[in-house]
């Protein structure tokens, strides 16, 4: 089946990556989710999964990913290369780098793996919350274009709101693309980003910060994720602890029927 | 000072490691920390950084490291390699891989960076415990030699406890080093994976597993490190979601006066 560009989703288009040769991949930012520096660190995650999910070798779906934010993405063109690093029975790990004028701008490790059927239990617990359509969304934030990517129904801990008296940097919401696009692995990739840094609300202001590297464990396989379609899923954000110049961040994304799909975990520097 | 190989630390011999040429290092397995089936991870780790902490050109202290466990490390010598792959004003981010017949065994990511004196806070709670000395040590296991390295006075989900009503696959236990050894940054990259797998306390019987890949955080920088000497620590683990062949488990160190020292996560295979 044929798309025009214009018919593609906005994510679609912004993880785009056409192949260049052995393991090497040409993409192009896209405005549609530029951050107030550079580009929103998800669809940076979403694009360099995305090159494992293109490439010829890959053995089973993901399992972890970590990227590192090393540089600011200019606008423009950049390079992906995707690098099988050891392939087992039924796991392989991978290296992935985005340049730019031959420099590493951002680059990821990953897993993938079999995802075969066995005992499961969640430790963590789905939070009580209201549904999501009970909920007003909140609207895009001006400063950062890529939120208008993003339709985030708050119900707890949102960009207005005091830090709550319980876990102070805690936010609960309904998340889902805007417009409503089925859940894949680089939009879940890019969904564990789409969180404000907890240091904004546990302060109450905002101050100069930037993602240095975040980790994903993702909990489903594909077949999972395709019966989401395109519902809301609720995220879980808190800050673990800040100082010295850098705090961590922890995630959590769960179906509305109370299934983890994902959970993440990202270093962040703060100035001040 | 002049030292003897045997005057040293079995840690500090473990995550020795001899120039080889530019970025580039020699090291040896040590028995000392040897596993159910290769190296105990968290010495594996600690090694890994160890090429980091010792190359000419670092900047600053470690923020983070993300370690992938790609194959089992054979019983001999393995060749390490630490490259920065982008060097910022106070931030610089590195690739890490080690190798033996050629074959990539296990590579790691890390950032380090320049710390500053900035606002602090931990969300994080730090949970009321017994002091160490106010607890018998638990003898190691003797199916894992490594267990012989480490001082563990369980409070809470040791390895022969019912799991806990309150969070199932809770631990919560003082621990250092055997024999004691002020903590640094290497040791401290071990210690938050010396914690038995979330699965064999939650399910109350061994079965195979082994990490895919760690991420650790680092909260503080070698000054305050230096304070803590060789204390106890109080580590703390849980499990958040199991399935698919897969679960993840999180873990955080906290010096004995409530100042988190680093929060950890990974990734583990299992079979059934």
């Amino acid at each position: 089946m044929q798309h025009s560009v214009s018919s593609q989703h906005a994510l679609d288009q912004a993880i785009a990556l056409s192949p260049a040769g052995d393991d090497t991949f040409i993409g192009h930012t896209s405005p549609a989710y530029a951050n107030m520096v550079g580009l929103f660190g998800g669809i940076i995650a979403a694009t360099l999964l995305n090159a494992v999910m293109k490439h010829p070798a890959r053995l089973g779906e993901p399992v972890s990913q970590t990227v590192h934010y090393a540089a600011p993405v200019a606008d423009g063109e950049f390079t992906v290369t995707a690098r099988a690093m050891r392939t087992n029975r039924s796991t392989q790990h991978w290296l992935v780098e985005l340049r730019q004028d031959e420099q590493v701008a951002a680059y990821a490790t990953a897993v993938t793996g079999l995802r075969r059927d066995t005992w499961s239990a969640t430790d963590a617990s789905f939070p009580a919350v209201p549904p999501a359509n009970s909920i007003e969304p909140t609207p895009p934030l001006s400063f950062a274009v890529w939120t208008k990517r993003y339709e985030m129904r708050f119900v707890e801990g949102g960009p207005h709101d005091q830090p709550g008296a319980e876990y102070p940097s805690r936010t609960t919401v309904w998340l889902r693309d805007q417009p409503p696009r089925a859940l894949d692995f680089p939009s879940l990739a890019s969904l564990c980003d789409a969180f404000f840094p907890r240091i904004f609300l546990r302060r109450q202001r905002r101050a100069p910060i930037g993602t240095v590297v975040l980790t994903t464990f993702f909990h489903v396989d594909a077949g999972q994720l395709r019966t989401l379609g395109s519902h809301h899923v609720l995220g879980v954000a808190r800050g673990l602890h800040y100082g010295k110049g850098f705090f961590d961040q922890s995630a959590e994304i769960w179906s509305a029927d109370s299934v983890m799909l994902a959970s993440s975990h990202q270093m962040v520097y703060f100035k001040e």
